[in-house]
């Protein structure tokens, strides 16, 4: 059977990747594909590293139009990233009947609706396994081999930056700043480290995994971002005494109201696998009707991974190809006239559990006040704990975790915990989620 | 479009859960399938049961033969079990056209290669995501998510119950026996639990895996198997010691020489996520070169969770129910003109680090000669640890770590050191996977 000719968009750190992991690996795969897969075209701004990269026999250029129109291609791959540039050609490779390949968790989160629909239009594929957690096929998973499962919820440690420093503080008591710039040095966090450590990037791909479990068009808009810069290596520290670990977690749950989209720091108590996903790791724990718990594992991103996930996606497009269209499995895993018209929640509608800490006055009735304040608003309590004062200081930390309580229930009582006389300063909050059901 | 027949040959455990969960989430699985997946025929030598687990509407029959031939059906689901009537019934539904889903790894493991070669003449689909680690998705990230590398070894805990019976002897210091018969109370463990404690279930999984990842025929009469029935919770307590745990692991790997297949009780670094997968749950971890360790994790068994492979799987024949047979996923992932010829290495000439208990004279020069022995043969000492003696014995048990060695070379070393005088009995011997690249 004749080659599938490939087209790739940007040739940095993914980009070679798969250009390397094609030619390394190319017997394995066509004796699994049943045909070559060959990388044909390279557009990238820096052609000569292009051409070092890609190698004998690729047609390099500067302009990723003359890759997204040209006849012999197949598949465009786009590695370009960002929403200006990327978004054109994915658009344009589209209108020209190329299927696409894409790592770009951002335009796809944020344009995928629009994406989705034009390529449906045109009766091509838009492939993003790479888009979510580097290697790990979760969206296969998610979209397949889940398939005959209500979903209920999705938890995942979907970015390695952040994992990373939140391992470091725990395992050496360090503060948030001293990690990051450790994980600069070696490359794990970028020079402005926001898009990571703000929960931008997990929020992308937490975003992509709602709409592909619950049926819901993607509405990154609607997701709600609280990053680790503000966590100290105290909560981390307090969080171990209880049995927990932080991670910045991505959940998204079907409730009866609607979905719920968050990426925030989380307790996850220790025994609990995902709870001791190290270092840059990922991880995503999927929770179906039927098959119970699932958990995916892997590296979430670099260059060979990604790679993997970018081939995969060819193979399967591959594959495909000469499939007719409504027998394809749909983008968003349902096919597109049976989304569902579910609302995203306000962080303020969310359930979960919490963690309290008050910087309380070491003083009879303190705890009392701040335990009745709590039962007002009905939220019960799971564990409390009072560290001792250190000489000379009047004030008392205490920490409390709560069971089950909508958010707006919480941040009401935490007012009045703070209103109370006897309680210095603001209280720290951090989502708890048990994973037990 | 005109909804999928399935006929269920037999409605036992997981023949009930998969009608349920095609009941119960048919509106989610045809949102995503495109078109209705419903249960048409079912034949069980029990007809009133078949007939009230299948419900109404639902043709109940004795005679698997007048499922396999009707006319009506398109994917018959095999869940008979064993070698005898399911063999018949699978090649028979074959002959007539019928896409064939099963749980039967016992069926594969054995058969699989004529199985296999009757389907791809006849242009028909045999799936089987259910016979390997339940409801773990793990064909499918195999064969078609991590497709683009070349995979490097598996190794996997697939059999629940005897990981079930490890967990606890760890945790409660219990003996085999005592765990057995409590697993036989919960109905973790038949009331003949060789097929699971002796590593004949966990083997036949294996062999589907191992055939999958590198592109061999399957070849379960050439996989090695070691159950754990004689483990002593005195061993794993040492390896807890260690910092090991102990499991149940099918691993299988590519050598230079060929293919590693075996299932045997294996230490694991207790800081492997794998090390922390207990009870009843299954996990497969992946090495690939390109996306390196991956893992799988969920439940290895139960009626709803085996039924979710089992219904991914018709949507997923559903789906290439039109497509050309040769852009389907191939049965083994590989092509079946482009099967490799490697061979099974026998146990003998596998390469893997190994535990070593020694029940030593406590005296002088005893370790000296133990040590000679195996810098003699070759292998080299990762770690050692005594125990003294206890009050009035003469005797101290010996613990060696050692680190990679060819297995006959530990055999020949194990054969001259119990010939010691200085040794008591035999050496005990348990291989180590550090899974660490």
């Amino acid at each position: 059977m004749k080659p599938i000719n490939v087209g790739l968009l940007g040739i940095g750190t993914v980009g070679g990747g798969t250009a390397t992991v094609l030619k390394r690996n190319a017997e394995e795969i066509s004796r699994r594909a049943g045909r070559a897969i060959q990388l044909r075209m390279v557009a990238d701004l820096n052609t000569d590293r292009a051409r070092e990269v890609a190698g004998e026999g690729v047609e390099v250029t500067n302009d990723a139009n003359q890759v997204v129109c040209h006849p012999d291609i197949d598949i465009v791959v786009e590695l370009i990233g960002g929403t200006g540039i990327a978004k054109d050609m994915v658009l344009k490779a589209i209108e020209h009947g190329k299927h696409v390949v894409t790592a770009n968790k951002k335009l796809l989160a944020e344009y995928g609706n629009e994406i989705f629909a034009r390529a449906q239009e045109k009766g091509v594929t838009v492939a993003f396994e790479a888009a979510v957690a580097g290697g790990i096929p979760i969206i296969k998973a998610l979209r397949e081999g889940l398939t005959a499962n209500r979903i209920e919820w999705i938890a995942g440690i979907i970015n390695g930056t952040s994992n990373f420093i939140l391992t470091e503080m725990r395992e050496k008591g360090s503060d948030f700043a001293d990690v990051l710039q450790e994980a600069q040095r070696l490359g794990y966090a970028e020079a402005d480290p926001t898009f990571d450590i703000e929960g931008h990037d997990a929020a992308h791909k937490l975003t992509l995994m709602s709409a592909i479990a619950f049926g819901i068009p993607v509405q990154f808009s609607k997701a709600y971002l609280e990053g680790i810069s503000k966590l100290t290596s105290q909560d981390i520290s307090y969080a171990e005494q209880l049995g927990y670990r932080i991670k910045l977690l991505g959940v998204t749950k079907r409730k009866a109201n609607g979905i719920e989209l968050r990426v925030h720091p989380t307790l996850i108590p220790e025994k609990r696998l995902i709870a001791n996903v190290n270092g840059v790791m990922n991880a995503v724990l999927a929770k179906g009707d039927a098959v119970g718990q699932t958990m995916y594992y892997g590296a979430g991103a670099g260059a060979e991974p990604t790679a993997s996930a970018v081939v995969a996606d060819l193979v399967d497009v591959t594959r495909l190809a000469t499939a007719d269209p409504e027998h394809r499995v749909p983008h968003l895993a349902f096919q597109p006239n049976q989304m569902a018209d579910l609302p995203i929640l306000p962080i303020e509608e969310i359930e979960t559990c919490y963690y309290l800490r008050l910087d309380a006055a070491d003083r009879p009735g303190v705890l009392a006040d701040v335990t009745r304040i709590l039962a007002d608003a009905g939220i019960s309590i799971d564990a409390m704990m009072q560290k001792e004062p250190e000489a000379g200081v009047d004030r008392a930390t205490v920490i409390i975790l709560t069971h089950l309580a909508v958010e707006k229930q919480v941040n009401a009582a935490m007012a009045r915990i703070e209103a109370l006389p006897t309680i210095h300063g603001t209280v720290t909050r951090i989502r708890v989620e048990t994973l037990d059901n």
